[in-house]
């Protein structure tokens, strides 16, 4: 891959100084994504994975690992296994929002049916602990299952504080560092583990990925406020489904009476008419909740900045560096 | 507990000879089914925890820890972690199949929503390997990740098969090693590897849980068709959603023309009246079909207990023993 480095996105750059590596992620996907004894897995499976994420997870598992001098090869297997949970989570998330979309295509819950997402998203959850208990490291495994637990702790509290309006910002954190945060921080930190390094090292890892995704999800949110409708994405998606997003508990705490009528009635009751998407926009705007986001997105990524700077000099540090920067940047 | 040992069945006198160790498992699993960041997680956990499952898989565990001389305290994570992912399994069986009861109750899917069941099913999930992973065996992590792994094999291909009159008896072999067997055999082979057994003893151990859960659901699809609607089961679900059970192969396999339609109309389509329940019986009847099963499922009885000889005498043993006798004699 030839890549004009000053030009190219951070996401890019960092693909291209772990080509070698994410060559043998994707062959390994390939190979533990089979099943002899039901087609219908590897179809379903394909078919999210073909779709082309980003395989952000994945690069943070390899780039934590190389960046502290990992020279095995358990880190491909970590990287698949992280990989694996990821799209098991995207399945079932599917099933829970009832969505239609993803990544620009119909979802497998649509494509096929929901059983098939429940099903082979428990396959893949499976499949990523058979991955990694074969080169054997139990305080790897130790951090994917407190991972695993927590996203789906994060999952069930949005849930449960889907359409109220009382949410409080504290309540939105731990909901996005479930959601997101968890399973970013259980890569990173997990690839220094196995590279070996120091306790503080380790932890300055888990912060970096943890502030990162915590960032991402902020900027995620907003996005789905004030990005464009680029293919894969539909905005609005969250106020129909009665998210509580952080700009959405900053507008309400600052709401007059009126505009909280229009956030019962939207958020609350799940009334959202197409031009309520606007509304929504425009109040939270006049009342700075957008921006303000935007700066506590900032700051989270100020913070993924500081812990890296308690690793050792390396390139691949200043990439996670910039990815950072570039995570709040995105307009997808 | 006293018991009239004589008199009570094979389940409860297991129970009472693991009694204490009971009383250890239940305690941890209040423990750990607990969310402080998610109350939502124990409610629907305690909802199918307390509905009072026979705990046959926690037993299994504990039996063949103890009979293999263990004496540590491992078996009880070990337990609570195999129960917890039978109950994970259950609540996504239950959106899977659409169910409205369980085990007398209505299910946690309609209590709550399918959503609810997904993430605390996974939840569930992440937590058994926590479990595991706390006292430390790659062995029995390995082994309890594969069993996962074949069930959500096993389940994706009975979807895959469902209404298709072609199934084979091998398929359904494969069906049931997954949904059912293949929990059980961990549970038993786990249970001796935490004990030290020889490479022989772990086998035969698993063996013995194979062809226990075999026979298992073997007889449980039979009582599909021939048992009463006791308490927590409707006759003919198993009819109505289309399952390739044994009875209903051999069925197909020795049908004239009229009752390929019969099939076809009911299995293959789904249209199922009230009185195609007793109809369906009545066929399978009149070709042996119901007793050539039920003569399949002693088979395997035979084989579980054929495994168990190669383990040492021990009190445990005989009831084990005893168990496979009864799993296969029950009416409900």
């Amino acid at each position: 891959m030839s890549l004009d480095h000053a030009r190219a996105k951070p996401h890019d750059r960092l693909a291209a100084a772990l080509e070698g590596d994410l060559a043998r992620v994707g062959t390994l996907i390939r190979e533990r994504m089979a099943s002899e004894a039901a087609p219908r897995i590897p179809q379903v499976t394909a078919h999210l994975i073909d779709a082309g994420g980003k395989r952000l997870r994945p690069m943070l598992v390899l780039a934590a690992a190389r960046m502290m001098g990992f020279e095995g090869s358990y880190h491909i297997h970590l990287a698949v296994a992280v990989e694996f949970i990821h799209t098991a989570t995207l399945l079932h998330d599917d099933v829970v929002d009832d969505s239609k979309q993803r990544r620009g295509r119909p979802t497998a819950n649509l494509l096929w049916d929901n059983m098939s997402s429940v099903l082979v998203g428990d396959y893949l959850f499976a499949r990523a602990f058979q991955l990694m208990v074969e080169p054997g490291s139990l305080r790897v495994l130790d951090i994917l299952a407190n991972a695993s637990a927590t996203i789906s702790e994060g999952e069930v509290l949005q849930l449960v504080v889907a359409r109220d309006l009382s949410a409080t910002e504290e309540t939105y954190l731990r909901v996005i560092r479930g959601k997101t945060a968890a399973l970013f921080s259980a890569a990173t930190q997990a690839g220094g583990v196995i590279a070996g390094a120091s306790a503080d090292q380790e932890e300055a890892l888990r912060e970096y990925g943890d502030a990162l995704g915590i960032a991402f999800q902020i900027v995620d949110d907003l996005l789905d406020i004030e990005g464009t409708d680029a293919i894969g994405k539909n905005r609005g998606d969250d106020l129909r489904e009665g998210k509580l997003t952080l700009p959405v508990i900053r507008a309400i705490a600052r709401a007059d009476e009126e505009e909280r009528a229009f956030w019962t009635r939207t958020v609350g009751r799940g009334q959202v008419e197409a031009e309520d998407v606007e509304r929504a926009r425009a109040i939270m705007e006049a009342h700075g909740a957008l921006d303000s986001t935007r700066a506590e997105a900032g700051m989270w990524v100020a913070r993924a900045k500081a812990a890296l700077e308690r690793l050792p000099a390396h390139p691949l540090r200043e990439m996670l560096a910039d990815l950072a920067d570039y995570v709040v940047a995105r307009e997808v």
